[in-house]
């Protein structure tokens, strides 16, 4: 990715109250909607200095780097910012499954299948 | 869609503090991701009986129905739940763009665009 102004970026993307914004993450190649998870400004920052995603997990409560226990890393293509500025779309080609159920989505249900 | 226990898959959802939860709109036919925006239940039961998109607007505190003032429903062909339950995935045939700048999908702006 070029050079970008990053700090100034983080200063005017609209975070939530808890210092996060979802990121919707998708197959560059497929198009498939792979996850979304939460950034904070570090999480940001090391994804676009690294080309992998990381992300904040709310429920360890620190910065995760996507894949690095597993080896699922995701190779970053590009980032978009919605109109509004309070969510993330990275573009990614994964090394392998998205989801910790070995699915290669997340979405891997739908509500029919999830109201079984 | 079929019929669904859908106040039971409500209770079993992973709702946010505030009641909400994340829906990523997608293009069902260019697999486009064209906005995130809340759900609360009602949001969500309207949409599953209309076959149309409902929001709730965190802005406005309000239940939104998508296009009702600009026209630019969203049909809805599918709805997925992520593996921890606590994002919506829902793809859609949509009527004309998804943003109300006019862009066919709020991420219109790469993050070196925004940053300009």
């Amino acid at each position: 990715m070029p050079e970008l102004d990053l700090e100034s970026i983080i200063a005017r993307l609209q975070w939530s109250a808890e210092g996060l914004i979802p990121a919707v993450v998708q197959d560059a190649h497929t198009q498939q909607v792979l996850m979304v998870a939460w950034m904070n400004a570090e999480a940001l920052r090391r994804t676009v200095q690294t080309g992998e995603t990381y992300f904040w997990s709310r429920s360890r409560n620190e910065l995760w780097h996507k894949g690095a226990t597993s080896g699922n890393t995701q190779r970053v293509q590009g980032i978009w910012v919605d109109c509004d500025a309070d969510v993330l779309l990275v573009s990614v080609t994964p090394a392998g499954p998205a989801c910790h159920t070995g699915a290669v989505s997340c979405f891997f249900r739908t509500l029919e299948e999830f109201g079984e």
